[in-house]
């Protein structure tokens, strides 16, 4: 029995005693081999049909837009994917911003030594991730688009796409951008801006994902929004590794502002550390902050679902955030110091002089909350940004909920 | 302008204009110390009637049951609110199982030292708080029943309540118990077992709360479940503090759920830190616990809301004890150790021999779980308990979700 026959008589009955055989016995390990290149689902039964994606289609191209920290660790697992899975090309493109790192061009450090010495350093990437410095080149045909670049670059370099000619009118997009931009005082999500820019369907990922720890193949997880059942399906099968689980909900709305605003409470959260305040009041804060995340999202995006909060990109992400980090660190020692140590000096030692999510977040958060006079449904969000920015004492953020007022009964 | 003419007239105008001074200026502030013990609620506006209590009535008489750590830290809370606002009578009754500590009687020391040094050493509590050895005595006329004993007393105790034929018609309790129980292999919410045996309803109460932190007025928070939303809001005003506020959601049996399995998801938590594993690893266990309690809850009770997940019952308690506690500290040195010193002998080193809830509670669920045939649904819980009693090695906690197969997509 052929390989080529397997796919091509394609029938009901034949691929499921075929994929029995796969599952319950290992006589078929060359069948098996190319077999679980082309499922892309593990759904058994009735619509084995269509687990088995036929050879004939050429597998999708895939471009990952960013090299940075995140951008090199998503790369490596993807890779990881598109050379087991016929649904894939083999071959992933990266677009490099070209930079000289170690004397030599980062492009090609890491298409000959298969590292990114700069952004994800000890890492061995797979050779079939290829380094590619011209944008034009690097998304010529590519079906499968993954956003992995600071915010705001996102609306020039998707106008630079589109622009290159090289757009396919059936590719689709995800973005794995942490962060929303701001539009006439509203925030606005990066998949729109994706999607509108070029024209195409965009999801999102996100996650409790240190991009490292993901490099390390570290057990962790991640979120897909994507309104589309099938494009959630493709973009599942190319993140899921053993080591990187993925679950797919239909809201990619929650995803992104969950995973811009829970910088915020990671703040709140870290000034509760450096008031030494104990676990009950922490927690409290934690908890005050993901409805207040909600609160945001429903006020901006009113169809934004409850069901991200169960996932990685909703509770897991908030908690480890808001129990480690780099927010949490720096805000520690703001509230240590009383916020006399200014916020820059705090990140020269604790980040080397990179910018604090959190804090920026914070500033553009209270913007849109009081241009459109809701600032008052967000006391935490208030109190937090008083005290980042208005000399407010930190320890205004307990006071702020330490009332004699009840919270209304529904 | 007398305090009972401004109650008896209580027409919607005069209390109106009343509160707003109340709220708006100090020049009232006989009215408003004598008001403020009439209001529980802050609703402002039309039904502002309502907020007003009746000094006619008598003052609804609270017994607390049980004299534990959490319960003379809630009496202490209760008291204080018993002595502030006119809905309650001043004195608390808190029924205590007497017993010799320091030479002396346990009520004689609560009634004249006014502190409870068994459970609660260092805590001064309120004179208003009375401790009673009788039950009888001390259940005589109460309206409002709070019980905070161990489980397994519970059916017993609310027996010899009703026995003692002193049960007012419409008296209402609440449980402030963790922990279900178990009949028929099927768990048993207390607030049911507490309503069946008294004939009242029963709501709950749960929350991040280590009780020592509350007693020494730390922020915390709470969440009240309650089907009855007037009874909510009497319960809400006898616990709300300043350092302590209470949110009420309709859902009694979530609130007792979460906090009754948190437990085990808190070893699954613990054996990560044994392991050695990082924060992205741990946010993922978490969060699947997260989502396997509340499948828990939706297959034993049908009607169970999400809205739980929110509040303090849901995901700060949840957080807080998968961060620190007794649970994760035990499961971190079994899992350090591969499961080779036996759960007794590290009860006895960290807990001086107190059993450790999340080890019976993982049993127990297991058991449940089991019997109905569910128990693949619920893959954390079933690690957890091969780990803990089956001898697997802690390993296999990470090995059971590490795999190829995909999550289904919805």
């Amino acid at each position: 029995m052929s390989v080529f026959g397997c796919i091509c008589i394609s029938t009901r009955t034949f691929c499921k005693s075929i994929t029995q055989n796969i599952f319950s016995t290992n006589k078929n390990l060359e069948i098996y081999r190319f077999c679980s290149k082309n499922l892309y689902s593990t759904e058994i039964g009735p619509n084995l049909t269509k687990l088995v994606y036929s050879t004939m289609a050429p597998g999708k191209k895939v471009t990952v837009v960013g090299c940075g920290n995140w951008g090199t660790a998503a790369a490596k697992t993807i890779s990881e994917n598109a050379a087991k899975f016929d649904l894939f090309d083999d071959t992933v493109r990266m677009w490099v911003l070209e930079e000289q790192v170690d004397g030599m061009k980062l492009s090609e450090m890491i298409n000959t030594l298969h590292e990114n010495k700069k952004y994800l350093p000890s890492i061995k990437l797979p050779h079939n991730l290829v380094a590619v410095p011209d944008l034009n080149e690097c998304v010529k045909d590519a079906d499968l688009f993954i956003f992995v670049i600071p915010h705001q670059f996102v609306k020039s370099t998707a106008a630079k796409i589109k622009a290159s000619g090289n757009l396919k009118p059936d590719a689709v997009a995800i973005s794995l951008i942490k962060g929303v931009a701001i539009l006439d005082n509203k925030p606005v999500l990066i998949s729109d801006i994706i999607e509108e820019e070029l024209g195409i369907p965009c999801a999102a990922l996100s996650g409790a994902n240190v991009a490292t720890c993901i490099a390390n193949e570290e057990f962790s997880e991640a979120t897909i929004g994507c309104a589309d059942v099938e494009q959630a399906r493709v973009w599942q099968r190319l993140f899921d590794r053993p080591y990187f689980k993925i679950s797919c909900i239909k809201d990619p709305t929650g995803i992104q502002i969950y995973g811009a605003i829970k910088n915020v409470v990671a703040l709140s959260a870290g000034f509760c550390d450096g008031l030494g305040l104990g676990s009950n009041t922490k927690a409290a804060i934690i908890r005050i902050g993901l409805k207040e995340i909600h609160r945001f999202a429903e006020e901006f995006f009113p169809a934004v679902s409850k069901d991200v909060v169960f996932e990685s990109a909703g509770v897991a992400d908030l908690i480890t955030t808001c129990i480690g980090g780099r927010n949490v660190r720096c805000a520690a020692e703001f509230a240590r110091h009383k916020g006399a140590r200014p916020w820059e000096e705090i990140e020269k030692e604790f980040l080397n002089g990179q910018k604090l999510q959190g804090v920026s977040t914070c500033a553009e958060v209270h913007e849109i909350l009081k241009a459109c006079g809701k600032a008052a449904l967000f006391p935490l969000f208030e109190v937090t940004h008083k005290i980042s920015f208005e000399a407010a004492d930190p320890s205004e953020l307990i006071k702020a909920f330490s009332t004699e007022k009840l919270e209304p009964v529904l």
